[in-house]
């Protein structure tokens, strides 16, 4: 199954900045980065409650929004691109 | 028909930031802010043509990305949150 995901981490102190970088990396390990924030993965049912219990454990829920968005079959005529294709480096420096 | 539009616009100067509060703006008069630089909206195929030549106008097309998800029908089943939900305030300070 194909998802998306989007989320908001607050980085306003250095724990916020460690769960948006744990948060990508979880993110990058199981799909592609779209956006400074978006994900697109596909994934098997396994993997989503994988994914989804590794997120919940990293985020504050408290402050932190994350948004999973099932995308269905027959996704690829589902996306429109505006713009510059991004691709982004995992490794580089923190976008905040 | 219920869309999903995300969003990285790159601020580094006084023109990105205007460009982001346009987007922003322009998202809002159509849909809901869900996140910091996501919106779900339900529109019309004219307000779809609209928004979509809007936003066209408004990105710098060689380093900002936009990309809309057309989540289909009975999208309701289909967005899962986790974590915080959260209400914006388009006229609040600029969220970068």
């Amino acid at each position: 199954m194909y998802i998306l995901i989007t989320y908001d981490v607050v980085t306003e102190d250095k724990a916020g900045q460690r769960r948006l970088r744990r948060v990508a990396r979880a993110c990058e390990n199981i799909g592609q980065r779209v956006q400074n924030s978006v994900f697109e993965c596909e994934v098997s049912p396994a993997q989503l409650v994988d994914i989804r219990s590794k997120l919940l454990k990293i985020i504050d829920q408290d402050s932190d929004s994350l948004r999973i968005y099932h995308m269905g079959s027959n996704w690829h005529h589902k996306i429109e691109q505006l713009g510059k294709e991004k691709s982004y480096d995992i490794s580089g420096p923190l976008i905040i």
